[in-house]
């Protein structure tokens, strides 16, 4: 039981996969694929067929895989938790496979939950990108802001966020106009002005009432919209934390998009490279 | 050019239509049916069918029908406007058949725009359901909230919080959850305590993270959801305006609710008949 210098590692979630050769702590190499668990029927055959073209090796999976529409449910562990509490939760499929926990908080009776993003968080500072004591932000469809303290995570809050984006994109009153690209311009920045107020739905109305009365163009409600909602969940977090700087672990685009938000809230924002932080938290897992 | 003392009022909105037969300030006849604009296309064949049915009358018609997607758009009068600046702004379609215009605002830089609803509104004083000065809301897809001063609307904010509730009972994340039926009890009023912290995107996945914590019954998922939008909506009303009672306009369940948001806050709610204030209004129009 262990999985010595030579491992394969798998970031498994829920439209995406991608799995890692590490050896000595090094990446030497990647796939990724669109295997996410809700195309995946049959985890055990998936997880020979890796090893038929990675090597038979022991194997740490992280993510939806652990959840009730993955492999097995891994459960919670409550925060605050570290590595140490992520490795001794780790959930053993057989005497070489094991999915790592995901993490739970009910502070202040707020609940929440996480599954996926530990690995990289914790990674983040074992890496020595972030300091044991910051304020991480995970944009997505589910963006997760977190409070490291000591090197663990101490409490989180997700904001559906990038979901509530997609389904105004897609369905009722604003859809035709939220058809245009997003960009990082002045129709995004005056969203994040106006997400200064919090108030998220009398803001979205704006976008209508902006188009009847000739105050906005159709082809920046987008990227207004997108500032809007982006500004909303920056301000509300920004509320109730003191850091100076907020470290990011997003891809550039969506990464780009919050740190302009959080510029504009007169703090720092820091991109990281969340691939990095992932295999780092993986290695330090493993470590323990 | 005028409408003497027996009319027909249409009050012609998205989806439903009413049709009033006044005659001396007072209500003889009404009906009630699906004709909104979205299944109407010839309205000129349609002012036809309503005079065969109820005379050959004048006919002043309010809402959906004066936009865009109605007979003709009538162009919107700038806030503050009372009574008298809606008649001196009705569209006429011909000497006895006018529609009403809409409301537009442009205060602080936040566009907003109403139509249809202007009629209850400035009915609801006309007849003396509320004083000059007053807060009113008229929940719905899109929850009206309106500042009146001497008898006119002076500003007013759109809040698509009925809109966002369908949203999410119907696509994404949460849809499986909020199926149950909205009750005013426990779950909600404890939906409307989470509103208070304005971190709508936050305390939506908070619903999700509580049934993976075994925190909810999902049979209380959707009364709590349908009390976190609405008290979000009376959070961000509540925290700009000093009135300690809230109008509303609205039918007694839709009402109920945001009556119950109101007095969480700490302020009284009162309701009104709307389609009393509908026929004061329109009553108050012709008069003038």
């Amino acid at each position: 039981m262990g999985f010595g210098s030579t491992f394969l590692a798998v970031d498994w979630g829920t439209t995406n996969r991608r799995v890692f050769l590490i050896d000595g702590g090094a990446v030497v190499r990647t796939e990724r694929d669109d295997k996410g668990v809700t195309s995946v029927e049959d985890f055990a055959a998936e997880a020979v067929a890796i090893r038929e073209r990675f090597g038979d090796l022991p194997m740490l999976l992280a993510g939806m895989v652990g959840s009730n529409i993955g492999w097995r449910p891994a459960p919670y562990v409550a925060a605050p938790a570290g590595v140490a509490e992520l490795a001794a939760g780790l959930l053993w499929i057989d005497d070489r496979t094991a999915i790592v926990p995901g993490i739970s908080t009910l502070i202040d009776g707020r609940p929440d939950v996480m599954r996926g993003e530990e690995v990289q968080l914790l990674g983040a500072v074992a890496a020595g990108l972030v300091p044991a004591d910051a304020l991480l932000a995970q944009p997505g469809t589910h963006c997760k802001w977190v409070e490291m303290a000591g090197g663990k995570v101490a409490d989180f809050v997700t904001a559906m966020t990038g979901e509530l984006f997609a389904l105004l994109r897609k369905h009722g009153l604003l859809a035709a106009q939220l058809s245009g690209e997003v960009t990082l311009g002045d129709a995004f920045l005056e969203g994040v002005e106006a997400g200064k107020r919090r108030d998220l739905a009398a803001s979205l109305f704006g976008i209508r009432a902006a188009k009847m009365l000739g105050q906005r163009d159709d082809a920046d409600a987008a990227s207004y919209a997108s500032g809007l909602l982006i500004g909303t969940d920056v301000a509300a977090r920004l509320a109730t934390s003191s850091h100076d700087t907020v470290h990011i672990l997003a891809d550039p685009v969506l990464g780009g998009l919050y740190a302009a938000a959080i510029q504009a809230h007169g703090r720092n924002a820091h991109l990281i490279d969340s691939h990095a932080a992932f295999v780092a938290g993986i290695n330090e897992i493993v470590r323990q």
